[in-house]
């Protein structure tokens, strides 16, 4: 995630990275080029006899709004979510080792062990959720066997937890553990499970194309460049300027079925 | 569920698949006839001294807003609801796995059996969402005796559940679980129960008729055409490029008790 | 809760039954009444030198607006919880009768009692929560002398919830259940006692009568006409028009406290 | 908390008590007073030179509608957070007198002692919330010596759950409770401390003012009158018209966070 | 946070502290100026032949509209998020000296050494959130070898939650608590665990850069007073006041992304 400083507003009036803007500069000058056409050719409109004026767009602007601020909010609710999952991943793993280091304190050897699953797992899902190669990141907290076995496996960052089971298993069998401080331990990993489960579920359903504005949202700041024109002069100059500035605010939805996409594939590497 | 490919954004101006207008090709001609029989009769309507103007609309759209604002929201929730029972209930089998791998390593047996009765789970809980026949998907999971069991039962998926509890009851009265561990693995039985009450409870209640929009969402489209028409020339080109635009985005709304059960009926297949 | 079928969109232009024309049938007419008498007294009123236009009433809507909406959300949203409590009796029903059913296999009287005494819970519940008469239902699953107890409780659901509470602690005192397993049917006791309670919320509780819309709500409608009248014309006919139509949608939110209640009272009968 | 009878639309028309009418009598009347004078002063005004319409006000009015919208969401989820907890008190309440009747049902002094506790609890946090003296109240409940205790105390509230902590902790250590169902009991008393918690929480924390909106909200109605008067007659008229009923639906918003607290004060009788 | 008196409404009107007035007065001051400007420029403007209307203005308002309610929720559900978290803090601390109270009524070293730690909890959690030195204030609750350990970490607050779970696994290995109530406490530990993983997400996490309104916003009012100039006369003094008093409420939002920041680094002193 860019994390900008916190700049002054009249400079950000111009920034760039991060930014809609570099996103819908085609689609812009287009609606530019539009307006322009539409002032140029005016009285040619004019004689045509076809008459347009803005009541139409003032009734479809609610139609638009509606969907408008739906995708905002359901876009960032998605990515809230994906921040709190990501958040109790680190909760929980501080939580399991707390738990280790008090019912065992003199078990170095397992402290080390359970601290190396828990990094592993979570370079695995950063890579998961990216669909990069884990192995640099794994090379360092796994055996070169539990490697390979992780490597091979289709659900690698699962089978990271399935491990850690073991070993927690491996200490009750062992007297370490009784099943009661078992279970405690156990809640962790299912909610490690669960955090795991949540960003899968986040990076394999977009929100449905049914609740993505239909094209109505593309055709509504393309028709409205007509629509200002053949009123009076003044409409004219006002077509221009809207021209570049209407679509920014109205835009930035129609790609939010990949922005969140970025977010979730961003989310990671911010919290590590 | 539907994803797309990432297409461009002028590509999607014309998907069809998926969208909402090939449900509401009828009204949406309908209302384009009404447009041009306004055009048409723009003269006789005008000498019969009927004066409608835009004004009415204008207020009425802020009521019509609201309800399809509303409506939208309530249907997105729901998918996400019904997105995140799914979700849980992938976790919840996995973290049953993994508990009774830690807990009984050497019992192969055992792991084979409760990762059957999961697998005719999620395969039961898909068919008995979408009201389809389970048996074939059921046969290679469950045993003969089982199956006929559950194909003969009332509530099958539920039954399915009371099998695991049975399988996990077994397990502690052999003595290979204690009273703690059973506990365990009995509140993951539990959370499966959520997940499969919550599906029910989806499918079986609809967003109650209060709820949808009054005929007016309908009626208020059609209204239109004759309101714009005899103020003046222009309004009449409005007219026709209105009849054709507005209804797309205020229309999905009133398919929507339909929507959500698609939505609720595809889950399953998505996340298998 | 009244489920339509899936009627074509024109035939729902007409539907009557469970829709709110019926209980706004008389404001309706009253506001017809009030647009005809607008148009005939149109002459008479310009004399008077009264002018009002349509203005303010375009500013009022989106104070309106904000109401109307916020309703529609507050009583969807208790419809949900109701929806929701009701399901997660049904739910932990299920999970406690299949936690018997594990822990002692070999007792069918005791499976025999727990299940009635949970059905008698939910016919218990539901007759609280629409004040009827629970005795018909009872008599099936209560014995003579838990009923007359019932009965004479001045809170008959909870007090099956205790039976509920003193079955198990028997069998805890008989040595068929250890602590742990007494704690996780206990559990689920505590939950079915939370569905109790939020029902019981919900049915005492109905939105605080500061956030019901001010009877402004009532007095806009009233006053439309009057100001659509005297402007000219056209006017005179969008007042009958909109007469009709603009309370349609506004004024569903006027009976929203009692229609919360119908809500919640029909919620039992639902999910049996 | 005021719930109303079921009346009439037509006299809830004239409904004053629990109304937010009489808290902006003034300011309403101030408005009048103001629209009068802009009438009064019509023709004064006219020759100044000082023309305003109605242009700037709608387009302020989006602004103002989407603070007093917010504020209206604010308010009322803190409204049912305050009810959900003061819910669950109740239901933890019954929940741990159901267990300490199941566990020890031959201990009525316990029962006896664990309710008149409770009962303790409840009142006190209702004095706590309102800011008015418990003694009377406590009076019966407690012993002389724990009164005096919970009087001395900062937090009485929170003292009387210490004493019910210190009560289940003796029935441990004289063997009563055994170690499981300790903690089953001490589970409660966390939800209480939960529930006594956020009780306080709420009561010490109003929205912050920087989300109260700016005094904008005040200024609007009072710079109307002036803006309907100048353009025509018929604004003339509008201007009274409105003085009267605009403010109605805009103000409510500016005593919420008075209303608020009356709300959260008043909490507690009701649920009693 | 600044908790105000609860004044009357017209003197709130002249409220200036915590006001967003004073952060935007240098934007404002702008904009009058811009204003006069346009008043002044009045007639050679008009020779230019540049017509302006003000109706783009009042599409964009939709679009500007969405974006502000959006960034006002965000902002304050992210304020409600912090709140709750604080308050769960102060909530599991007692709760957790309440247990060791009733479990070990008779060690009052454990009582003094926990409640040290956990106050020593809180001022780290507030310094390390508003980045201030915790030093003088985490001096009277530890010890000089505890103080020096906390100083020297990476992450201050959770190692003084290491050391209470060293604190109560010491007790578990003294055989003062069984494996049972070292659950019951370390469940509290997970909690404080919880809630300081809930405040540092927050704190380091602001809302993304796509979701701050693109630039538009900020130049919407500046480009109003032009539109609205050469309308007609009335429009003039439309364009002076209202550019005062438009930009107070679209202003807010801007700094939002900063003001959040504030109530975060705020809210620890609140709560003590």
């Amino acid at each position: 995630m860019i994390i900008r400083p916190n700049q002054n507003w009249f400079i950000r009036l111009f920034a760039w990275h991060g930014s809609v803007l570099s996103k819908i500069t085609f689609r812009l000058s287009l609606n530019v080029l539009m307006s322009i056409v539409a002032v140029i050719s005016y009285r040619w409109y004019e004689q045509l006899g076809v008459h347009l004026t803005i009541a139409p767009f003032s009734l479809l602007g609610i139609a638009i709004a509606i969907f408008l601020g739906f995708r905002n909010n359901a876009g960032y609710s998605r990515f809230v979510e994906a921040r709190n999952l990501w958040g109790s991943l680190l909760i929980t793993e501080r939580s399991l080792l707390r738990q280790i280091k008090s019912l065992l304190p003199d078990e170095p050897a397992v402290h080390q062990k359970v601290a190396k699953l828990l990094i592993a797992f979570s370079w695995s899902l950063k890579h998961q959720l990216r669909a990069t190669d884990p192995t640099a990141d794994l090379y360092h907290n796994l055996t070169s066997k539990e490697l390979a076995e992780v490597i091979a496996s289709p659900m690698p960052t699962n089978r990271i937890l399935l491990m850690l089971g073991q070993e927690i298993g491996k200490l009750r069998r062992q007297g370490l553990l009784s099943d009661i401080t078992f279970e405690l331990l156990d809640n962790k990993l299912s909610e490690l499970s669960h955090a795991l489960g949540g960003c899968e579920r986040l990076a394999s359903t977009p929100v449905p194309f049914a609740y993505t504005p239909d094209p109505a949202a593309h055709r509504l700041p393309v028709l409205q460049p007509a629509a200002f024109c053949p009123g009076d002069r003044p409409a004219l100059h006002d077509t221009v300027c809207f021209g570049v500035h209407f679509p920014i605010p109205s835009y930035p939805g129609t790609h939010w079925p990949k922005s969140w996409r970025i977010l979730s594939a961003y989310r990671p590497t911010i919290c590590r």
